[in-house]
């Protein structure tokens, strides 16, 4: 599959992917439905009389990709996001002149992605974070519980999550003000107040639900692949003295709920499905409602950088891969709902922080320095500082091509006085 | 103070209160704002020239009271609130012939409460839940964690919190169907699947932000009144056993989120101002950002009452009081803000279990058959079975008249097999 969009090797965006995203122009400053192609964006506004003449069940195209989100896109279910992909492929394809050889067309909808603007590519009205890598609960356990009770009972049962703040998502690229809080660094003292000194970011991966489900109804396991709609890599940035302080006995809210990063293109399940792989053995067996077929792993290679604030450059922190991820998406949606909570297209599910078995593999700062009684290799950091730049980048590696995730980027700010 | 519409002294709804909803009648269907007084509703969007005329800073009042939510009008602050009420309050008074006597314009503009229909009164963005009552946590903690251990460190010191689920908050009136999930008899055998057996009621109440915060800005205590529109009541339903398997680390989660019953009209923190009372003594004394003035309580006198399946009338399980609360609503929303996270009308924030110092205060099942060690007087009752019917009320004594909440009220439908 080739498209007549030149597309270099190295992209994350080629034919294989296209990601759907909201964009806006300094032309149009409406933000609206876009998918990522190469270094363009394809505006399926301009397009829309193509949609009513090859993809007749989705309704009313105008109205649906003028949308400032995917939500109204997303509603509409499996078979016309199927449908649609379906299309986007054949009229990109390098073999179709429709649109490649209408030279007025493709003047309207081609827009580059250096010249737009990326929002938020849905409306989120809730927000679950799990907490599905194995690695890093026991990491995170044993740091502050032991290494014999590192994992909590309930861990290999079912998909530890809670809920997350969803008014504090922000797109790629915002800047994050480092978040002050009360820390207890004497636990024989009274609390203090401040900016937090244990700033940390967290990897992470997150599904977008498509269509939901109703109050009371579930989602069963062999249907929670029709319900989401694709995925985005996500920055869980973490106050870890503000949440070591508050997060007893009912989870942790201050320190986190002051900024969550998302890359802007969502990735669909089905320009992921040849990266399936299996993932870790699961060990108790899970129960039935959680029973998953394999393999129902994807293969996505993370990475994180950051650029110190004396830096010029951008340095490797760590690598990973969703692949490690114990939990799958499919056994989270289907316990997410299995007491009837309902799900609403637009929300979304992170994973959690996804480490490796390695030590290079460790998906936050908390466990590359060991809670900071190690520095960095090679800078100055234990946690991040005011002016530091944390990217996060992931990508399955196809033959020949990549289908990629972009960039999800954040630059830490001072905190407020 | 006096209205031309009568009240009944036992009214929850007199001119002092004037609470805001949104309904639907059966002659119109589209949800839209009202007012309760007395047994009657009267309908914003039938009095928008009125608006016009006396209230001209509300600008374009047909279209904010013709929204199915309050957010519109919540987002306007409190100025425009206030003017709103001041209004009210004069069109609907007994020396005030304007509506009085325009026989054409009351017959549009007053509606049977009877035959309405009331709809959540906001567009919930998110929803937070406090954990704010001493005698309610102390309560949990010895239950869990024995006498010595009942609070933890961090509880005197900030209101502890945690983000609950917004699509699964439900008017009252709708039911509630009974969760699975899974549950742990015996540690020393791994989890079973089924139907909670520990479903429970949790009497609460919950504010509504009117105007919000930008991300990264705060809301200080002593602008907190200005942001905050009002009151309802809550019925955090519970599925204790679901919760106590599920809920470490990262805190509750499936025992939660299948279903929240909120009250419909929104009691404004205008109307509750003659109710102002202290609150508990706080010792140790707050940090200087939870510094509050006094009085800064509420003395909101609360009510649960059961129907049990077998039976065909309300019987009274616990009586408690908001003031009881030790942290302050200000107090809450100041610490919830203080890291630079965003709010935005709608947005809701419950107060956590209202339980009080006496045995017939307790808040929750929970609490008053001590984790069904005991049963309910007089009731077969440990938690609350299949068919069972709970109404929470809430009302504040006035000279002569009530400042009332209405009831919040759900049934338990068997769980989905």
């Amino acid at each position: 599959m080739q498209s007549f969009i030149h597309v270099p090797p190295n992209s994350h965006f080629p034919i294989q992917n296209l990601p759907f995203g909201i964009f806006s122009t300094q032309q149009n400053l409406s933000p609206r439905v876009g998918v990522a192609i190469g270094d363009q964006i394809l505006d399926l506004t301009a397009i829309t009389t193509l949609f009513e003449k090859y993809v007749p069940e989705l309704k009313n195209p105008s109205n649906v990709f003028s949308q400032p989100s995917l939500n109204s896109f997303m509603s509409l279910g499996k078979p016309i996001w199927q449908a649609t992909r379906r299309f986007l492929q054949s009229i990109l394809s390098h073999d179709n002149p429709e649109l490649q050889d209408n030279e007025e067309l493709r003047q309207k909808a081609f827009v580059a992605q250096q010249s737009a603007k990326m929002h938020l590519p849905a409306h989120i009205g809730d927000y679950t974070d799990f907490y599905a890598s194995k690695e890093h609960a026991t990491n995170v356990g044993t740091m502050f519980r032991g290494k014999d009770n590192a994992l909590m009972q309930n861990w290999v049962y079912l998909p530890v999550g809670y809920h997350g703040r969803s008014s504090s998502i922000v797109i790629s690229g915002t800047d994050i003000v480092r978040p002050c809080g009360q820390i207890s660094p004497d636990k024989n003292q009274p609390p203090i107040f401040g900016p937090s000194a244990k700033l940390d970011f967290e990897l992470e991966m997150a599904f977008f639900i498509g269509s939901g489900n109703k109050l009371g109804a579930r989602i069963p396991i062999d249907q929670a692949n029709n319900h989401i709609f694709g995925l985005v890599l996500m920055n869980d940035w973490s106050a870890r003295d503000i949440q070591a302080w508050e997060y007893v006995p009912l989870g942790p809210f201050l320190g986190k709920n002051f900024g969550t990063t998302i890359s802007p293109w969502v990735v669909t399940l089905d320009s992921l499905e040849p990266f399936l792989v299996n993932g870790p053995i699961q060990d108790p067996a899970p129960l039935p409602y959680l029973k998953d077929n394999i393999p129902s792993a994807y293969d996505i290679h993370l990475e994180v950088k950051i650029k110190p604030n004396n830096s010029d450059s951008f340095k490797t922190l760590t690598r990973s891969n969703l692949r490690y991820m114990y939990w799958s998406l499919k056994q989270q949606l289907a316990h997410h709902t299995v007491n009837g909570c309902n799900t609403r297209p637009g929300d979304l599910c992170g994973t959690g922080t996804i480490s490796g078995p390695t030590e290079d593999s460790r998906g936050s700062l908390l466990e590359i320095t060991w809670n900071g009684q190690n520095e960095v290799d090679g800078i100055k950091r234990k946690f991040i500082e005011d002016g530091d730049e944390i990217v996060l980048t992931g990508y399955c590696q196809g033959e020949g091509y990549l289908v990629g995730f972009g960039e999800c980027y954040g630059k830490i700010l001072p905190a407020l006085q």
